[in-house]
Order: structure tokens, then C-alpha cells, then sequence
């Protein structure tokens, strides 16, 4: 006995989801096909639109339908500030603090040479050639403070610093809330390194 | 700033797949988007491939891309023996043990009253026309041994028994390799009640 042939190539092509393993493949097309082929059809549909219509904002690489994000294009941003981020995830986050004007810069990703994510991976070429227009002045790296997110921020600092940018690195310390007894202890050294006149 | 809405559908549409929440569903968006175009575009073209093709056996109810699956369809089995199973993953396990040599019918679910799962849901009309063929000699209950199987078992049970049908069901006990140390107490019980003569 063998499945149906059309049931083994979706099982097949839900492994391509990432952390989707073969019996939750197998799991996900027989729910699909038994409770929900409308759901089935209409993921087909947003698959083969996403694939059609997004592509990268050609100033801050995130995912956008248009040539340039609607951020890129908001009149009312501050073009002097570039803030570069790994993911637009991390740029939403930013976003919702409400404390930043600027524009930005989405990496797509950090470096991470063991996996092979180089410095192409990133983009990095696209982010000189943003922050050297002669309009940004200070260049803001908001990569994650994970020891790849660390390594990606002194990557790009160097490089940028090498071309006569400035560069600025968001604060690290105890997090607004925390309990000293509960924030580990190199987040306090750094703190305590960081520490500021009040 | 918002993502580009055929992100968000996609997104969206992701979640529809059992077991995945908005985070995973976006780290999915983005993953396809970012890393394998292809592999979203494959997925597409296996959901709707899928949606169009994949319909129930007429005779044993479960997925294929004919009117009668292949195993119904073949004539080496044996058709005087019917076993019902909740899924086609268990038909696949029990064609597996090469111990069965009869036809199939897949409930496609087990009776589960409080998600109000009811004898309609797992397809008992059919299931009784089926075994009430005149060829069908015995039906074996092969649903799982949780409490909704067992319940569905004695349900499809009742029914069949009422109709004149032979039903027989998968014999429990303590498992192959089981040690009685790690068995548990009512495995162990019922192991007892069920014992045979040697
Ligand atoms: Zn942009
Ligand atoms: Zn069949």
C-alpha cells in the first residue's frame, strides 16, 4: 500500500517549512486534506503570491512589494540615522518602542561563518554603499547582543569606521525591571563597565 | 511601519497548518521568503495539486487520487476481512507487520463527543454498508487503544454486532520485548484477564 502520490509530494514539500519534521509533515497534509482543503488553498494562493510579489526595499533590503518599504519612502523619517537590524522582526520591535526616527538597514540574517553566512549574506556591500550617501551621519547597530549578533555589529563597525562613518552601538545593562538577584552575572559586569553619571 | 500585506497573508495562511502559532508562522513567512523561493513555490504548486486531486476511496474512505484505492482495488487481498482503523498512518503500520492480509476502512478520526466528534464525523454509515456486503465475513477493530479508540471500537461494535456481523479486535497485553517491570499495572491486568492456554 502507498499513498497517494499528490499526498507524498505536500508531505514532502511541507518538510521545506523550517522544524517541520516528516511525521508532522505527514500529520499537517492529512489535517489539510481531512479539515481544512480550504485552508489548503488558500496557503497555496499566499505561497505563490509571496513568491511573486515580495522582493527586497533596494535602500534597506527588508521585504517589501514595492522598489523601496514604505519606511524608505516616509517623508517624515530623520535620513540621517541608519539603523541596522537583523531581521524585520527586530525592526517591528524597534518600531514599537517609538523612540527612533530614523531609517534602517535590515541584514537579514548575522554572520556566522561555521554555518557559512559570510559577509555577502548580509548585505554588506548594499549597507556601505546606504550609510556612505553623504545624507546618514550616524550609523546605529541593533543587531542582537548573542555572541553571532556581537560578532556582526564589530564586523560592520570596523568596516564602516573605516570609511570615516560614525558608529554607535545600542546600550547594553540590566534590563528595565530587573531584579539584580535575577539578571546573570555578565550582563552586571557589563553593566557596571557601562555605568553612568546621574 | 507594517509588512508588506502578501507577507502578512502568507503568514497568515501558515497558521492554518495544526501546531503552528503566529511566531512560528512568521519565522516560516520569512524563512520561505528569505532562503527558499523554491521550495515556496513547490509547496504551492503541492497544496493546490493536492486540493485538486486527493478524494476518499469510495469503498474504504481513505485518501487517494482514484475512485477505489490501490489496495481495494487489488484482488490478491482477501475480501472476507474488513480492518477498521482510525488513520491511513495505522493501515500503513499494521501493511507494515505483513500479518494482514484483508481490506481496510479508514475512520479518518476516532468518536470524541466533547469535540463533538460524532459516529457521522468518522464515517459509521459508510463504514456499516461497506462491511454489510455479503462478503465481509469479520470485521477487525484496530483503532487505537486510547480511551477514544476503545470507545470508538465498542461503538462500531455495537453497531456491527446489531447487524449480525463477526467483530473481532486487536488482542492487548503486555507488549513484544516488554519487561513486566516497566509494563504498567493495567496492561498488566488486562494481560491476566485476556491470558491463553499454552
Ligand atoms: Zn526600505
Ligand atoms: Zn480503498
Amino acid at each position: 500500500m502507498k499513498s497517494p502520490s499528490s499526498l507524498e509530494f505536500l508531505a514532502e514539500a511541507l518538510r521545506r517549512l523550517p522544524g517541520v519534521g516528516p511525521k508532522s509533515a505527514q500529520r499537517m497534509a492529512y489535517h489539510l486534506m481531512q479539515h481544512d482543503r480550504e485552508g489548503a488553498a488558500m496557503l497555496g494562493r499566499a505561497l505563490n503570491q509571496a513568491v511573486e510579489k515580495v522582493q527586497h526595499c533596494a535602500l534597506c533590503n527588508t521585504f517589501t512589494e514595492h522598489e523601496v518599504c514604505e519606511v524608505c519612502s516616509n517623508p517624515e523619517r530623520d535620513k540621517t540615522l541608519l539603523c541596522v537590524v537583523e531581521t524585520p522582526a527586530d525592526q517591528l520591535m524597534i518600531e514599537q518602542t517609538m523612540t527612533y526616527k530614523g531609517l534602517y538597514f535590515v541584514l537579514m540574517g548575522h554572520l556566522s561563518p561555521l554555518d557559512g553566512i559570510g559577509p555577502k549574506d548580509i548585505h554588506l556591500e548594499k549597507l556601505i554603499q546606504r550609510a556612505s550617501d553623504g545624507v546618514v551621519t550616524e550609523v546605529v547597530l541593533a543587531t542582537n547582543f548573542t555572541n553571532e549578533g556581537e560578532a556582526t555589529a564589530h564586523y560592520i563597525s570596523e568596516n564602516l569606521k573605516a570609511r570615516g562613518l560614525k558608529v554607535s552601538r545600542l546600550a547594553r545593562g540590566v534590563p528595565v525591571g530587573g531584579e539584580l538577584e535575577y539578571v546573570d552575572a555578565g550582563t552586571i559586569a557589563r553593566a557596571m563597565l557601562d555605568r553612568r553619571a546621574t
